[in-house]
Order: C-alpha cells, then structure tokens, then sequence
C-alpha cells in the first residue's frame, strides 16, 4: 500500500465542489446520510445482512463497512495523518477495487465473511463517525477547503452504496424459493416506481446541432460531480424525437406475448446468447403463476403486475429488442442529457420520468468524455478504469437517495446486467 | 411427494435394534443427543451460522433444521399421520437428498437461506423435542418397537451431522482471511487428535484366512448399524500387518520435505492432477509462515504444528501418495475392520487409535456388501445411492459423538476430499 | 428457413455501389478473387485445413465452404431461384450466424466436420465458380444492377475471410508445439508489418470542430462499403495530435521491461484480469528463450523480435495500458477517419501506416452511427446485431487484401482479443 | 527424461511369459498385429485421422504414431541404446501418460496436432517396424527371453489401441450433424454385436465358496497378462446367478419405455445427476426420429434399432439403473470371472457371449489385487495409477482384436463413460 497515492496536496478533484463550507451545516448533512444508510439496514437480520447471493452483489454488511472505511481512507487517514488505523483487517475486508490501496477479500467471496459481525462493523461505523465529527470541528483552516472536497466524495460515494443496499438485498431475497418482503408496505420508503397510467404516450421533439453536455459548473441544484461527468464539452447531435415516459409493463408485456424472447431477429448476437443461456422469459423477478398470472417480486413481497407501472430489472439486450420490437430505438447519452437538462433547468419540455423512476438505458457505450482526466490520488480508480464494455444509465431510479441525481451523472452497468431498476425509454430519428 | 413410501407397515430396518424398549430411557437418550447439537451452535453467531462456504458443506442452521426434518418425517409423519405438518416450506428447504421426498433447496444453495432465521429454525427444533417427547409416551404399544427403530436412526442420523457440524464450520472460519477461533482452548469439547509421542511405530501382524466382517448382531457395546454394514459375511485375506498407531503430523512433514508433492511417482494419476489444479503443498489448514515455519489452522484457532500429532485433513490421493512413498499401502477395509473387531472385542493387539483420533482412508471402494439390501421406505436413499466414486474410511475422529464408533462403521467420502479429520494408518503385506 | 428474407425487390443496399456494370470486368474481378482465397490455402495440408483452435477461429475449410455458400445464398439462390440447392447439408454447415437462415453448426464445432472433405469443399467453390459465371451472363438486364451489389458484397465478404484465414491459420499453426512455417519467407506473400526504423516519432496535429465521417459516397477509389460506415454524418472533434507511425516492439519491449505487466495501475480493471487470469507477459506469439531472447512466431515460422516492426497482436487492454503508460492515449475512431481520409484524399499529413501494417485499436466502442439502418434481407444480421461490447478498430493490416482498405472502414473485435493483428498509434489532447 | 527408468537390468514384468520364443514366429506376429491397426485407419482420409473430438478420445493418427512410440520407447531404446531417437519431438508428441518419461501433449489437445501429417506418422511406423525387424533378428540371445517380454506387451497395448481406434472414430463420426458412415456393411469387419434372438433369457447357477481368480499361469490360451489381472488369489463368493446371455435392446428399450431415464429410485445419486446434466435419454447412439422410430449409429451408418441386439454404449450408472429396474443386480468382477473362467477352460456352462458381443459392467470398483506389484520401469505407470474412481468391465466386444480376450482381464472405465463398447449382463442373488 501507498499512502503516497493520497498525497494531501491533491486535491481529490477540481470537479468537487461543495456548496457549503460551513462546518456544521457540513455535519449536519454528513449525519443525515449516514443516518439513512443505517435506517437501510434496519429492516434486515444479521443473516440478511451477511449473505452474498452473487459475485456481483454485496452483503449489506460490507456496504456498511465499506463506505465506513471509505471516509478512514480518504479522509480520516488523508488529512488527520497522526491518527491510529482502526483495524488493520478492515482495511483488506473493505477495500472494494483500488488496486493502490493494496490486496482486497476478493470481490465473489465478501459473504465468507461472517466476522466481523455486524454489531462490529456498526462499531466501526460509530467509530469513523466521532472521528469524522472531532475532525469536521478541528481541521485546520487551510485544510479545510479540500478536505471538505474529500468529504463531499465520500457522501456521494454512500448514497451510491444506499441504492445499492437496496438493489442487493432484493436479489439476495428473491434467491429465497419462499421470497419474502424487505419491509411491509406503507413504510415511509416507496421502492417500486410509481404507475403512470394517466400518461399517454407522445413522441417529443428536440432540435439537432451543437450542444454541450458533462457537468456545469454553475450547476444550481447540484455543486458536485464524479470526474466522468466531465469535462463539459460540445456534441454534435441530429434531430431526435424521446417518448414523454417510460415503457410500461404493459407494453413490455405486448413484446413478450408477441414471441420476443422468441424471436433472434429483435436481439443483438450477444443477447440473444443470452436469452437462450439464461433460459429468459420475461424481466427479472417477474413470474407467471399456474393460473397465467404474472407476478412480480417487489422489496415488499410478491405483487400482481402493475401494468401502468415502468418496466424494470430489464437488461440492455432486453431494452434494445424491446426498442427494435418497437420500430423504435435506445436513446443516444448525449440525448438524454439534453433532455433531462432542459427539464432540470425548468424548461417544460413535457418529459416525465427522467429522474426518480427507473435508470434508463443508453446505446452509448461508457467511453472517457474528451479531455476526461481521472480524479487525482487513489481514488483516480473510482470511474476510469471501468470504462469499457458498460453501457451508460441516465436519470436515477426510485432507490436512488433524494439529491443523487442530475442530468449530467454517468451510470453504467455491463449490458446482461438486470438486478439494477433499470427501464427504457424509447427514441427515433427524424 | 408420496408419504405412503413411508408405510409405517414397512419397518426402518430389521438392522435397527435399539438396546432398549423402556421408554423413559430412550427420551432421556433422545433429550441428550439433541441437546448436545445445540451446545455444538452456542459458541457461533447468526452470521457464522447461516453462510455456506462451499457445495459440500452446510451452515449450521441447515444442519439445526434437517436433523429436525428427519425426526418429523421420520417419527412423526410416520407414526403420528394426524398431526399436522409444521411447516410446509421446511419441508422443500430441509429435505437433503431424498428423491422419493419430493423437490429441494438444491444443496451448493442453502447458504442463501437467510430467512427462517436461526431463531425461527430453534423454535422448529423445540416444536420436533416437544411432540417427540409427547409422541414417546403416548405411542401405542403395538407401534413402539417400529417407531423406537426410527427414533434411533433419527438420533444416530443427528450424531453424524453433529460431526459435519464442526467440520462445515472449520472449514467456513478458515475461508475468513484472518481465521479466528470457534471456541478457546480449555472448552470440554477436544478437537484435535491427541498427540501421541510416547508411542514407538511397530507393525501389527494379523492372520490371514475367511474373517467375518459386518455389524454383528451380537454387537454388546452398540445395537444400532446402518443398512450399509449388512450383512454380516465372510471375506477372504491375506496375512497383513498393520500400524500400531496412525501417522503423525512429522512423519507426513518428512514426506513433504522429500519433495512428496513435487514427485507424480506416488500419486494416483487423479491424485497428481489434483495436487496441481488445487496447488496442494501440505494438507488442508497448513500454512508456512514467513520464517518457515508450519502452522495449523485448528477450531481452537491458528497453531504451532505438533509433530507428535496424527495427520489429519489428508485426502486419499495423500494418503495413498504418503503409504507408497513409505513403502507400505493403505489397509483394506476388511483388514482395519478384522483388527478393530479384536480391539473393540476386548483382545489386546497393541492396536491404538482405531476409534477418537481420525477416520481412516482405506484403499476400500465404497461397493455394496454381497446380499446388501437398503432401508426401506424413504430412508432407503440413505446410503445406497452413494456407492459409486468413493472410498470408505474407518474407524472414527475426535469429533465424532461418543457412543458413535464401531468397528462396522462404513464412512465414504470422495478421494480428493480433505474437510474431514482424516488420517492415515500404513498397512503392508507379508 | 424463409427465403422470403431474400426478396429480390429488397436490394441487398443502396450503399453497395460497385465501380462498374460492364459484365466481363465483374467476372474478371470475381475470379480473382476467389483465385486469391484458394492460393492462400495451397501451404496447408487437408490436416491444417480441417482442425479449429479455438472457439474463435475456424479450419480453413470452413472459411472456403462458407464464402462459397455467401454466394449461393446471396447471389444465386436469390436472382437465380430455380437453381436447385447444391447441397441442403452445407446450409447447415457453412452458415455463420444468419438465424433467419436457419440453425447452423454451432461454431465452437466447426472443427469436427471432417466430412465433406476438403476436396468436396473445393468441388462446392467450383460448382459456384461456374454457375456464377453462367449468371452473370446470362442474369435479365433489369435484375443486374442489384445482383451486381449482392456480388460486390460477396466478394467484399471473401476478401474478410482471406484475413481471417491467415489469422486463424496463423494462431493453430502456433497451438503446435513445435510451432513451424506456413510458408517460407521469400513467398510472394508478406505476412509481417514493415519495419518502421527510419521514422522518426513526431506528433501530427489536427484541428478540432465539425467533421464528417462515414463512407463518402463519392469516394474515388472504392464504392462499395458496408452498412455500419454510414450514413456519413457529422461530429465534433477537440484539437488532437496522432502520432505519425504505429507503436514498435523495441518501444512496447521497454513497457513490458518497466513491468507494464505487473503494474496495475495502467491497466483498465477488465484488462487487469485478463493478464492475470491469461498469465499474460507480452504480445501474443512472443516469447523469451532460455537466454533472454525474445523471440516471434510468424507465418514464416518464429523469428527473433524486429524491434523495428510495428507491434502486433496486442489485446485492447494492452494497447490502452501501454498508451496510458506512455503518458498517452488511444485515438477515437473518428480521428483516425479524419486523418486517414485526408491522406486518403491525397493531402500529405505527414502519418504513416495508415494501412497495411496493422488494425490499430481506437478507444470508441463500436455503436450504430446516427441513422444507421442495417443491410435488407438477410445479410442484415452482418454487422448490425454485433453493435455491444466490442472496439473499433482502423486502417488495415499486412494481411488485408488489396482493395479491401479505406479511412470508413470500421473493423471490431472484443477488448480481449489477440490474434488479429492488431497494434497501436498513440494520439493526445492539445 | 530418466532412460534409466527402463533398465535393461528390470524385466518388464514377471508376468509376460510369450508362447513361444522363436524369431521367426514373433516377427510374423508383429506385423499381422501392426498391420491390422493400419488396416483400420485404411477407410479414414487424413482429416478423419487427425480430429480430436472429445478429451478421452484421441485422433487415430495418435493412436498410430503412439503405438509406435510404445515401441521405440520400451523395446528399441531399451535393448539397443546405441540406435538414436527417430526424432526428440515425437517423444513429447507421442507419449500418452507417463510423468517418469517426460513432458508430453495434453490429451484434450491431441488434435491440434496437424503436423506431424498422417505420412509422417506413417513414415515413423515403417521406421519402427524396420528397426524391430532388424532387433528380433540381431538381438543378443541373453537378452532375447526379456526383450521378448517387452515386444509382447507392445503388441497387446497396440490391441488395446486398434480398439480404443474403434471407438473413438465412432464418436467422432457422430458428432458429424449428418454422421455417415466408417465403411460399408459386408466389408470384414464386424462392428456390431451378433443378434441373440434365439437365445431364451435363463439364470445360470454358480457356487458360492473360495475361488481363484487373477491370471492363471497356466493359461493355455493366452500367456500374456497385464500386472492388474496378477497376483492369482482367493476370494471368497456366495452362491449366485448370472444371466445365460447379455440384455438386449429390447429389454432396454421396455426401460425406456417404462419411464426409466424419469425415475431416480432406480439410479445412483451420481447418475441421476448424469442423467439431468446430460439429458440423457437414451443410450448413446440412440435417437428416436420424428416418426417415433428408433435409430443407432453405427460403424455402418445408421440403421434401425435391431431389438435382438445385445444393448451398447450404457455407462456404469445406465446399467445399473436398468438391473434396479429388472429387480436384479450387476455381477462382481470376481462372479464373472469365475464363470468366464469355466466357459474358457471348455465347462459348458451355457453362459453365452462372455467374449465378443460387449463389455460388461461389473459393480466392482478397480482396486489392486491382494500382492498387487506394478511393472517395472516406466511402464509401472500402465496401470496401477489408475486404481481410482472407475469400474471393472469383463469380457471383451465385437470391436476387440481375435486374441486380446480372456477372463483374468480387467478393463476399466469411470461410470459416466458411453463411448465404449459396453453392455449389461444381469445378476442376482440367491
């Protein structure tokens, strides 16, 4: 390990930028989202928090533990140097990927993990959260602009875990031949998107030409971004034209009764492998009981299918057949982007659902934006080294935590990726 | 799932013949095997509990539910048809490998199984204690000597998965990159074979001629035997000769030292792949530290190599590799079974640790006895179905249940298998 | 199978625009190129020609039935209907991936047909060679238009496959352990990139803004194209700088001397893991003699590494960890169009290789230009549905046919392949 | 390589005790033998003989080239140290499976192997057959009685081969999607077992008590054995019944059609598990074509399944899935040999088809015989190394060469294998 990597005349990055420096307004956040994760956790045993069901899914243990060690590593250990690790062990257990940061429990094997228990990680949890309280208080004023930079990151980095919890722990339960319910309905949590079938479908207009996307700076609601988000830079686009909503279940239903997981002429080579390896049907935790009734596994328990509802836990193979099927096509990044930052600067366009539903599928792969330069120190791991064969997710979805989205972010996942609320919305050319 | 193939007109097994009918006897027998498995969870969390870490092992709460599925398919459902079923799920979730049963979890997932919890799965286990104890005493007549043979496998059933308890969990507190303990030193519970320095190696001559081997009907110390040790029959050897005591963790390091895992001319051609694909360099729980020196991972946690210990955690592919290296062979599992007949008959052979120490690799497949005949009714799927692919092994360790060791007893297991306290006895001819 | 797929009121595409009708100049052209694909056969024995290495490459034999059957399908069975079928057993066989043509040999597979033999292969291509002969002429004045573009498209798709046998010769020739030559070197063939030792490397610049790219529909030099090089269509490009030849291996030997290879830090994660799970070192088919030697295995059997010559073989991951290395990046694929278009135009920009020393790996995934619309018919499925998880790749290399290179070209292979022959330009930002 | 693993000094085995000694008569043995094996690959092309299809089988020119390594290797080197290596690459090539002569080609990849060509190979065998022409006459006579030895166990492990040519071209055929035929029907060769339609199914009594089996020294018939069929000795056999002659397809056919390949009461956990895994159906070989008739494929091509047939290519757990079924059981290794051994020493036993037809399963795993003592030397490794994990097949099949048969005889397979000529003699007990 080299702690020289976070060499603490390094900013994490210029692209951070909080929109306070008041340091208890900065507390007072902090406490708020880690207050959130751990009511995320509440619901759940020790069991349920321990279990890895998927290589690609993490025990909500780790996640707690994870994001704890995140703010030991960039912050506490980064600018509070003379303090104590807390546990040597914690810092190979929670390292996720940064290769600069030294060996890591390999990603498949996080659930062997059944100590530390989760009252130790809790622990650890209260334990970084005193410390980042003493340190929020004493640091040193020179200091404190960029450690502000690193806190803001380390919050950001938490609320992605927070979706993820929720993601995860529904794979975790569905994998259950008895699946059960996360937590009843009509707690204050709403984890399916909401239906939309007073909306009827409409074709929107947007004009072609030169535009500007990546993450502004003088973006209001939102000071800070990922370093893939930027720079901000110009893209030529053709007129295009984006469905006002999602696709429903309903919709994606048509599609299935059609034959299309059937049928090889709506899919891509890759997906269609797919299909057949995987024996698909229908979208992740749908089923369709003996009597003909779709179902669907929602983290409140099994549920009739709500036709009104956007399609989620759809993969990229799915959404491009569906589009196809559709006489349609996947949205563009840099279309969506437009779109959702007009919409987010006020301008009514009549769109609905770019945030808050579910994450929407591009065809643009997650490539490096022109002049993209990765954060500084070890964190330059955070986005750039996965930038190939992932396909970019715009808006957020319902599990996204409130003030996570933004037109700009870059989501991405693998394209037979589908235990993400990832849905569709349908684009054409003129 | 046909319950009528456990026709209570079909007894268990004419093999079954418990030592006594008197049923005060026979609860209190009933309440202390089953109480010992629950000591054998105390030192464990929930966590430790429910992860599986690997295929072929179970969580401990799999092995808490199914040693009560098997009382209430077994004895209850059997003898007592009026009552009803506890839970219909746990019926899908604890059945283990019964076909004839109906569908099950399939085994590399019962780790997934975060929900019934460990705490519902010990009220599963209080329901099963407290309807046996009833079912014991209000048990007709007519019906008791049938259902007290069920109740007896039932518990001998318990006392082999008491065994796999403590091996699964070695083998998942070892998958921890900082192993720790299951419990501290100086508990009751020993476990590991006791060293044995004081003992000089001599080599054991017996006859050769038609032996019997077998359960004896006769047997004094244990009336109890699985389908799989009948019939009693004669088989034919050879004059042998035998170790007096098992090999010991120096003999095997010499072994190792001699360049052992580096050399295919000791190893079976299936042996020597599996050295390689698994990139075995000492058994199972071994580790080299920095300086060189040999370490144990043990339940009591990681420590010094004792060379004065038996071996243990050997597969048979290094069990037969270290005899021929020795200039011996592995015994027979007549040979072993003629000798500890003697031993467990009261006549002195010099022979040692043929029981408590660790189970013995034959070179013995494990092949149906001539006139063998299975269980009947459900249970006949208990040993039968196995006998293809493996080895039989001899004797028993020091987690095997007192009162659970016989010279008749058949344990098998594949030959690259390693989790289990298996060590090696050298044989030879004359 | 639905021939219908096939109309012939579908034309094959409006993009196919061969340089001329006249009817004896096409035959002339055809022959060839088919002459072309068997001379590369002529080195090889029916052995080398039969035996697949790989899941990714196919026998010789193969490559020769499947172009013949591209012809029958595409062109005769098409403009020619009562031609009865030559064999109904070789559409099973030598379709590649068409699924509205039917089920196929599965390709992993393609290796175990040693039946039809590769004289009986060679008997199809001449059954072809004459029937298109009779057709062209004796095809109705009015069809000839569109049935020149479908013979235009066959041989644009022989002359793929003549890359691919060399490609895929070259890797089963190297499968052998005893690796030697596909032919002697003093053959009118030249299977290596030239050596580059006289050019000095230097920086080209090139200005940003609008640029279109996609096959210009005017290009002198070859009409024809495929349909994933259009519609031409504009895109905004930043200032950039492409360095003027192709990597050396004297220059990727001081990479790997620098521990390129076991640097994390270089590496995109999905790269990472393939050198560790590959046990990657360096290129493919170079290796290091007992004496430190590196040596390369060519068509021309191994040789010792030329450091003048350009790199070849590398995997994207290697080329972007060697750019990254290099303090560098890979150019995108419209800047290598821009550039290669110009040169192409015959302006003098000073780059060199553009084409015939190797494929060079951008860092653009390989996407549907905006408004692209795939071939009809059948050959629909050529490009379109491989549009997820693969790198564009530019120029061409020394075993591209002649004719068969230009600036539009839009080559692709997943990030991990190696045996094209691949290298890589470095580009940078201003 | 160790050449002094072979020395002159170690006779082969003890056990290879030729019939005759003279020259003249050894050499015409030689080259009837060596001249069947390249008869079978007569009806082969080169592609045929070069294709590997499966990792257990190999491509008949291995089988051709190593064959003749076995030669050179065991009798060449061996007695005539002085004549050098016909060529360093064939040892490494050509060695199947001894770790103590060296490195080799892995065997799943034989066929990738195009070079050296079938000629060379060819080339090679006339080579070695030259040079033991000229060594059978110039041999010293001391040495002559040992370097006998070593011929003999050539000429019966090139039978083994010219079998295992056999079976592994038949696979490869089949794996063909329109798989034709090996050679014409009527040719001199008899590939499939002789109906037995009039032979009435009966159980055959034998008596129980000690018997003698392993290799008789006496032998009249067949002088030579291999180390696996030695020492002689006694076991001890209850009394039991074998059938008169094999089952038939019929008889397996009612199986099938009694819903055998759905019912896992009849199978080992282990083949049920093949079962499912593979889809099995049926024996291999087997379809059933769209009419619902019943096809084989055979050395002949297909043809309709002959119900008078002895059943062919069932592994270990078909067999003894089919004996559950039938209410009886598969015969030991040690009945069969008995009974075999009466037949051969001319006792009319009724026992028909012990020789010729199939290879029979027996439930008798292959462990060493009481005293067992490999060969000597490298070819130690022939056997004893494979003492693991397979089952004995007694008998011999309609593909074994005139000569190579006898009782003491112990072929082995692992119980999933289905590619050999193996079938179903049923017996009980009494």
């Amino acid at each position: 390990m080299n702690p020289n990597l976070l060499q603490s005349s390094n900013p994490v990055s210029k692209n951070v930028q909080p929109k306070t420096l008041e340091r208890a307004s900065v507390w007072s956040r902090y406490r708020k989202v880690r207050a959130l994760t751990e009511s995320l956790a509440k619901p759940l045993s020790d069991e349920d928090q321990c279990v890895q069901a998927m290589a690609d899914a993490s025990p909500t243990k780790w996640h707690l533990g994870h994001t704890s060690w995140f703010f030991e590593t960039v912050v506490l250990r980064q600018f509070w140097p003379e303090l104590p690790v807390y546990d040597e062990q914690f810092l190979y257990l929670f390292n996720s990927y940064y290769e600069s940061l030294g060996p890591r429990q390999p990603r498949p094997q996080r659930g062997l993990i059944t100590r530390p228990s989760v009252a130790q990680v809790n622990a650890y949890r209260s334990y970084v959260d005193e410390h980042i309280h003493e340190f929020v208080h004493r640091c040193d004023a020179s200091l404190w602009p960029q450690a502000l930079q690193a806190i803001e990151l380390g919050l950001n980095h938490e609320q992605q875990h927070q979706e993820l919890i929720l993601t995860d722990v529904k794979y975790l339960l569905h994998q259950n031949p008895f699946a059960t319910e996360y937590c009843p309905e009509g707690e204050p949590f709403v984890f399916s998107p909401q239906p939309t079938s007073a909306v009827k479908p409409e074709w929107l207009h947007f004009a072609g030409g030169l535009h500007a996307i990546g993450h502004d700076i003088a973006h209001e609601v939102n000071h800070f971004c990922y370093d893939n988000e930027t720079p901000r830079h110009s893209v030529y686009l053709y007129p295009f034209e984006l469905a006002n909503r999602l696709v429903t279940c309903g919709e994606y239903l048509a599609f299935i009764e059609d034959g299309g997981y059937q049928n090889p002429s709506h899919w891509l080579s890759e997906g269609w492998s797919a299909v057949q390896a995987g024996n698909w049907l229908a979208p992740l935790y749908w089923k369709q009981n003996t009597e003909g009734h779709w179902r669907v596994f929602t983290l409140h328990g099994e549920q009739p299918l709500d036709l009104n509802q956007p399609v989620a836990h759809v993969s990229y193979f799915e959404a491009a057949a569906f589009a196809s099927w559709a006489n349609a096509r996947l949205p563009r990044e840099a279309e969506l982007e437009v779109a959702f930052g007009e919409e987010e600067g006020g301008k009514a366009t009549g769109l609905q659902q770019a945030f808050g539903a579910c994450w929407q599928w591009t065809c643009s792969s997650y490539d490096a934006y022109p002049g993209f330069k990765p954060f500084e120190g070890a964190v330059a791991e955070y986005n750039g080294k996965f930038m190939v064969g992932q396909l970019v997710l715009k808006g957020s979805s319902c599990v996204t935590p409130e003030g996570h989205s933004r037109a700009s972010y870059r989501n991405f996942f693998p394209p037979s990726a589908r235990w993400q609320f990832s849905g569709i919305r349908l684009a054409r050319d003129l």
